[in-house]
C-alpha cells in the first residue's frame, strides 16, 4: 500500500515547521519566561542544531544571540518563523517573512477565529498572505511545536520550565495545546520518550491529520498520539492514518466529544466541526486507528508498541504465581475479546508431572513454587511459547519479580527466552524499584504493575497487528448514476437504485383501477398498494397504503379507496399514479441507509428494523464505497446480528443478499456525487434467499447544480 | 440502620486475629526469610506492641527471642497462634493450641481443599478441632494478616522485604493471598496508607465476609477494598456489607469471574462456588458495594475517599484552563451518568464580565489568563461552588500548577476555598513534583494526572454517598405460602400465585366441549384454550394450544382438536383439562421469574419477552423479597424500559401494575421457602390499565421434605 500513489496530499511540508535549520522568532524576549523568550531559551539550552534569528526592533541583543530589528534586515532567509507579536501586527510580520522567503511560520498570536466572526476573518486575511508566499501556517493561537532530536522547541510551553522531553519515538499531534503538552509532561513522567509535539490551535492551515502524515513519514517517530475534538478534512485524515498504516506506525487517537454534553462543550470551545460521533468511531475503525478511552490508556499503549511488537493473530497465555491474579487477568482478556486457548493437554500433562499442584490449562499457575525453583518458572513460560503458542504472554510475578536476589536470575531467564522467541510480546506484572524495572524492560519485556492494564495493552497491540495486516479492501465499480433535478418518487427511486443493482419487490405503477386489477393478477397476490406522489412523505397517515390485497375485487377497491383518502387529505398532491408491488412476508425487516457527513462523505448505515434501531440504535456504519466482504463484515458488526444468522428459530436470512444490496448501495451513493443528501430504504425485507428493497426515499439537494 | 440487630453475625470475634495482646509462632524459625521466620522478624521491625512466643522443639532462642519447645510449655495463653508447620502436624498443634486457651489461629500451612477431595477432609478435621476450642480459623493456605498501627504481622509476604505498608485508613481484604499482597504493594507504591491486610485462603472459617465485618466495627479502618472470586454465605456477606454501610465505610470490590471464561478460571483455582455474575452484581449493587473494574480503580478510589467526602446529589463543576481538557473530562462525565448543569445565567453573565474570552458555562474555562492571574481562577471556582452549587470540582491546571511560584499562591487560594466550602469534594488535574503534590493534598484536595481518572474518581465517591443515604427498603409482607407436594399445573400454579395477589388473566378449567363452549362464552371472546397436564412442558409443539378462538363453535372445535393432538402426540400423558382464558392482546410482553442462587437464596428477573431477553439479555435482578420501590426501580432499570413508557407510539404500559406483581412475586418466593426452584411467569402482558400473567410454571424440589 503506498499512500503516496492514492492521495494528493504532500505531508513533507511540514518539514520546515518541524526539522527548520534556521528560526527567526519575531517578537523575541530577552526574558526566557515570556512567550518570545520561551522558544530561544528552550534551544539555547537544548543545543538547538540550526541558527536562531530574533527579531525585536528594540534589542540589539537578546538572550545572548545577535538581534534584528526587523525581517527584512535578517541575514538569511529562515526556513520556519515563529510569529510571537500582538494579533493586530501579525500580518505585517507574516507578509514580511513570506517576502523574505521563509517557508513556515508558527503563530502563538491568539485572537483569532477563536474569539468569534471577526476573527474569523482576520484569520482567513492572514492565511491568504501566508498562502500567497507559499507558507505553511500553524496557528494561529497555537502552543507550537518542539523536535528534540534536533533540540528546536517552536513553543512557548511552561512545561519545559519544570523538565525537557526526553528523546524517543513517540509524537505527540494535538488540537489542544494544553491538552497536548499536558500529555507529553505525563509522558516525561512515566519515563516515555516523545520526541515531537505538534499542537495545531486553530488549524487555519495545518491541521492534526498533516501532523500524523508528516510523522508517517518522520524518521523521529515510530508510534503517533492523537488528540483531536472534531475533523474538517476527511480526505486528508484518511489520507494521513492510511501513510502511517501503510509505514506501520500505530495512531493511537483520544477523540474527544464522544458524549453530545462532551460534543456541545467541543462546540463551544472552538469553530471546528465536531461531527457525529459515530461516523468518527466507523472512519478511525475503518482506517486501523485504536481508539483509546483516555490519557492513561494512550500512554499505556505508547509504553506497549516500544518493542514494535505487534501479533496480527494476538492470542494470550497467562503465567502466574497467583490464581488470583490469573482469573483477574483472564476476564480483562474477554472483555477485550483477546483468545486465551487452553494450552494442548500434552504439555499440560508433561507440566503437570514437573509440578504436581500447579494448573497448566490458561491461566497456567506455576505457584510460588516456581519463584524459588526458577527453573519451573522457565519451562512454563517456553512450554506457553512453544507448545501453547501464544502469541502474547503475560506474567504475573508479584513484587516477588523485584527482590535483590531473584531479579538478577529471573532477568537472565527471561533473556533467554526473549532470544528464542523474538517475535513474542513479552509482558511482567511486577513491582519493583526503577533500576530492576529499566532491567526488565531491557530484557525485552513490558513492565506493569495493574494486571488488567496490561491485558487491555496486550490488545491493543494485537489490534494493531491486526490492521497493519488487514488486506486492503477493493473498490467496487461505481456504476453510473444519473440523478434527476428533483427528487424521485418512490417509483422512481427503485428504478434508480434498480440501476445499480439494488433490488425491489416486484412492482408496477397504474393509474386506472383497470390497471391495479391487472397489475396485481400479474404480479401475484397478496399485494401491497401505495400512492405515489413526491408531495406525500408519511403516505399511511393519510389512508395512502393498503396491505394484504388478495384478489383482484380487492385491487380495484383499493385503488378507489387510496385515491378517496389522499383526495380528501391532502388535496392539493400532485399524484403520480399508485404502485402495485408484490407483497412479500416473512424474513427479517432490515433497513440501510446513506447519510452525507459533513468531513467524510456519503457513509452507508445498516441495522434491523424495529427497536432495534429505534430503542436500541443498534446500526453498523461504513464510509462509502465498500466491496461485498466489507458489507458482510458490517452486517455482521451490530449486536443483533444473531436474528439474521436465524436464532430464535427463524431461517437464516441471506446475509450475502443483504451484503450485496449494501455494498451496491455504497457504490451508488459514492458515483451520485454531492448533490445526493440521503437515501432510505426501509425496510428492506431479508428472505432465506435473497432481499428487497420494500420502500426506497431518495432525498436530494435541489438548491445546488445539477 | 443497625446491622447488629438485624444479624447474628459477630464480627468483632476476629479480634483476637487482628489485634492479639500475644502471639505464639508454632514453627518458628530463627531465619528471617524462611516462612516461621518472616513474621517474627517483621513483628521485631515493627516493634510489636504485645508478646512474641516462638515455638520450636530444636530451639531456645529464636531472633533474640526465648522460644518454647512446644504450646504446652507457654507461659501464657495466646490470643493468636500462627501455625507455620507442615500439613500432617497442623491438627495436633490447633489442638495444643485450643487447650492452652489460645482463641485463634493462622493457618499458613498448605495441602489442604486446594489439593482436592482428600485435602477437604483434612480441612474439615483440622476446622472441626478449632470449633471444639472455640477458636476461629484463618486459612488454611493464607499469606496471613497484619495491622501496622500494632505492629502486628501474621504474615509470611515477602513483600515485608521491600517495604513496610504505610500507616493508614484502607483495610484490604482479599481471598487471594498473593493479589491481596500485590494489591497492597502498589498502595504502598502509591503512597497510601493501608494498615490492615487480612488474607483468607481456602476460608475453612473467615472468609472475605467477616474480614470485611470485622473492618466495618474497626477503628483502623475507614476504607475497605476486597478481592474476592466467589461467594459462600450470602446472609453473612450481605450482613457484612450492611454493617461496613452502616459505619459509613465504602466498600469497593473487585469481584473476579465476571466472564465465563474468568469464572471457569476461578473455579479451576479454588473450591469456591463463584455463582452467577450477573446475581452478584445485583447484590453488591443492592447492598451499596462499589464494584471496580482493575485494580487500579480501587487504588483511585481508595485514595478519592481520604478526605471522606460522599456527595449523595453529585454533580460536577469543571474549572478549566484548556478547553480541550474540558471536554475529555466531561465525555467521563457523561459516561459515568455524572450530572455538570450549566452555571446559572447571571453567574455566567457575570464571569464573563471578568474574562470577555473565558466560557463560564460549565466547563468553567477560564483560560491560560487565570494562572496568570489568580484572582480570575478563584472567581471562577467560587462561583462555580457557590452560584453552581456543584458537589464536586474539578479543576484542570495540569503542570503550570507545579510552578515553583505558582504553586504556593494556588495552595493559598485552594486553602480558602477549601474552609468556606467544606462538604464539597475539591480535585485537581496537575502535574507537580511530589512535595508539591503532597501540598496540594495538604491544602484538602485531591489530585490526579488523568482528568477521565479523576472524574470517574469523583462519580464513585458520590455513589458511596447515594449508597450511604439511600433510605433503608422496606420489607414488604410476606404471604401464607403452602407449597403443594409435587409441581402445579399452570391451572394450579396461577391458583397459588393468585392467592398471593398476583394476577393471571380470567380463565377456567373445563373438561368437555360443551363446558369449554359456556367458559369461552362467560369469559368473552376471543379466548385462548390450552391443555393442562403435568406430563406435558412444550404445549404448543404438539398442538396443545389454539389461540384466537372467536365464539362457542370455534371453542367447541377447539376442544376436540387439542385432546386429539394430544392423544396422538403423548398418548401416555395425564391430562388434567383444557384451560379457557380470555385473550387479552395489546400491551407489552414481560416475563418475571424466580431462580434459586445457591448463595443469595431467591432471586427475582425481570425483563421484556422476544428479543430483548433472548438475543441482548436485557435482564434486572434483584434478591427477594423486596417492596413496591424498589420492584418499579428494578424494571426501570432494564435497556428497553423506554418501551414500557410508551415508546415508539405504543401506549404507555402500567408499570405500577408490573411492580406491584413483581413486588408480590419476591414476596411469594421468600415465603415459599427452600423447596420452591423456580417460577417462570412467561408471558406477563402489560397493559396500559393492569398487567396480567398469561402464563405459570412453578418448578419445586420434590427430592425435599415438604
Amino acid at each position: 500500500m503506498n499512500a503516496e500513489l492514492r492521495t494528493p496530499y504532500d505531508f513533507s511540508g511540514l518539514g520546515a515547521m518541524l526539522t527548520p535549520r534556521s528560526v527567526a522568532i519575531v517578537g523575541a524576549s530577552g526574558d526566557p519566561t515570556r512567550i518570545g523568550g520561551r522558544p530561544i531559551a528552550a534551544m539555547l539550552k537544548a543545543g538547538f542544531k540550526g541558527t536562531i534569528l530574533p527579531v525585536n526592533p528594540t534589542r540589539d541583543e537578546v538572550q545572548g544571540l545577535a538581534c534584528y530589528a526587523t525581517v527584512d534586515d535578517l541575514p538569511e532567509a529562515p526556513e520556519a518563523g515563529i510569529v510571537a507579536v500582538a494579533a493586530k501586527h501579525a500580518p505585517e510580520v507574516v507578509d514580511a517573512l513570506g517576502r523574505k522567503g521563509c517557508r513556515s511560520v508558527t503563530l502563538f498570536s491568539a485572537g483569532f477565529a477563536e474569539t468569534g466572526a471577526d476573527g474569523e476573518r482576520a484569520q482567513e486575511d492572514l492565511l491568504a498572505i501566508a498562502r500567497r508566499h507559499g507558507m505553511r501556517v500553524l496557528g494561529p493561537n497555537t502552543l507550537g511545536v518542539y523536535n528534540v532530536e534536533i533540540g528546536y522547541y517552536g513553543t512557548f510551553s511552561s512545561s519545559l520550565e519544570l523538565a525537557f522531553p526526553l528523546s524517543g519515538p513517540i509524537g505527540i499531534a494535538s488540537q489542544s495545546g494544553a491538552y497536548g503538552a499536558h500529555l507529553a509532561a505525563m509522558a516525561r513522567l512515566r519515563g516515555l520518550g516523545a520526541s515531537v509535539l505538534i499542537t495545531t490551535g486553530n488549524e487555519a492551515d495545518v491541521t492534526v491529520a498533516d501532523a500524523i502524515g508528516w510523522m508517517a513519514g518522520a524518521d523521529e517517530v515510530e508510534v503517533i498520539l492523537a488528540y483531536q475534538e472534531g475533523f474538517r478534512d476527511g480526505p486528508k485524515l484518511l489520507a494521513a492514518l492510511d501513510a502511517a498504516r501503510a509505514a506501520k506506525k500505530p495512531v493511537f487517537m483520544l477523540k474527544s466529544g464522544r458524549s453530545s454534553l462532551g460534543a456541545s462543550a467541543a462546540a463551544s470551545h472552538t469553530a471546528s466541526l465536531t461531527g457525529d460521533d459515530a461516523v468518527a468511531e466507523a472512519v478511525l475503525a475503518e482506517h486501523g486507528v485504536i481508539r483509546v478511552r483516555d490519557t492513561e490508556q494512550m500512554l499505556d499503549f505508547a509504553y506497549a508498541a516500544r518493542p514494535r511488537i505487534y501479533p496480527a493473530s494476538n492470542s494470550l497465555g497467562i503465567i502466574t504465581v497467583s490464581g488470583g491474579a490469573g482469573i483477574v487477568a483472564t476476564d480483562e482478556a474477554a472483555e477485550q475479546g483477546l483468545p486465551m486457548p487452553l494450552m494442548p493437554e500434552a504439555a499440560q500433562a508433561k507440566l503437570l508431572d514437573l509440578l504436581p499442584y500447579g494448573a497448566p490449562a490458561n491461566p497456567l499457575d506455576c505457584t510460588a513454587q516456581a519463584l524459588n525453583d526458577l527453573s519451573l518458572f522457565e519451562a512454563f513460560t517456553r512450554s506457553a511459547l512453544a507448545d501453547g503458542g501464544y502469541r502474547s504472554i503475560l506474567c504475573f510475578l508479584t513484587y516477588v519479580a523485584g527482590g535483590a536476589s531473584l531479579a538478577p536470575r529471573l532477568i537472565k531467564t527471561l533473556e533467554r527466552l526473549r532470544a528464542e522467541f523474538p517475535d513474542r510480546l513479552l509482558a511482567l506484572c511486577i513491582i519493583a524499584d526503577d533500576e530492576k524495572v529499566a532491567a526488565y524492560e531491557r530484557a525485552g519485556c513490558l513492565v506493569f504493575t495493574d494486571p488488567s492494564r496490561a491485558v487491555r495493552a496486550i490488545a491493543a497491540m494485537g489490534r494493531v497487528g491486526a490492521a497493519f495486516t488487514a488486506p486492503e479492501a477493493s473498490r467496487p465499480a461505481l456504476p453510473s448514476v444519473a440523478l434527476p433535478q428533483t427528487a424521485p418518487d418512490e417509483h422512481q427511486a427503485k428504478a434508480l437504485l434498480g440501476g445499480a443493482g439494488i433490488q425491489a419487490a416486484p412492482e408496477r405503477i397504474v393509474r386506472s383501477a383497470d390497471e391495479a386489477a391487472r397489475a396485481a393478477a400479474d404480479l401475484g397476490f397478496p399485494v401491497v398498494m401505495k400512492i405515489v406522489s413526491p408531495d406525500i412523505v408519511h403516505k399511511s397517515d393519510i389512508g395512502g397504503v393498503k396491505l394484504a390485497i388478495a384478489d383482484e375485487i380487492e385491487a380495484r377497491a383499493a385503488y378507489g379507496d387510496i385515491l378517496a383518502s389522499v383526495a380528501a387529505s391532502a388535496p392539493g398532491a400532485h399524484i403520480s399514479g399508485v404502485l402495485v408491488a408484490r407483497q412479500l412476508s416473512g424474513g427479517v425487516e432490515c433497513l440501510m441507509g446513506i447519510s452525507r457527513d459533513p468531513v467524510f462523505g456519503p457513509v452507508a448505515v445498516f441495522g434491523l428494523g424495529g427497536i432495534f434501531v429505534e430503542i436500541l440504535n443498534d446500526v453498523a456504519i461504513r464510509t462509502c464505497p465498500f466491496d461485498h466482504e466489507a458489507a458482510k463484515e458490517t452486517i455482521g458488526s451490530i449486536k443483533g446480528a444473531s436474528i439474521l444468522k436465524g436464532a430464535r428459530g427463524r431461517p437464516a436470512a441471506d446475509i450475502d443478499a443483504l451484503a450485496d444490496m449494501l455494498s451496491r448501495l455504497s457504490a451508488f451513493a459514492a458515483a451520485a456525487g454531492p448533490r445526493l443528501v440521503s437515501i432510505d430504504l426501509n425496510p428492506v425485507l431479508a428472505l432465506p434467499d435473497g432481499a428487497f428493497a420494500l420502500d426506497a426515499v431518495i432525498e436530494l439537494d435541489e438548491e445546488a447544480r445539477a
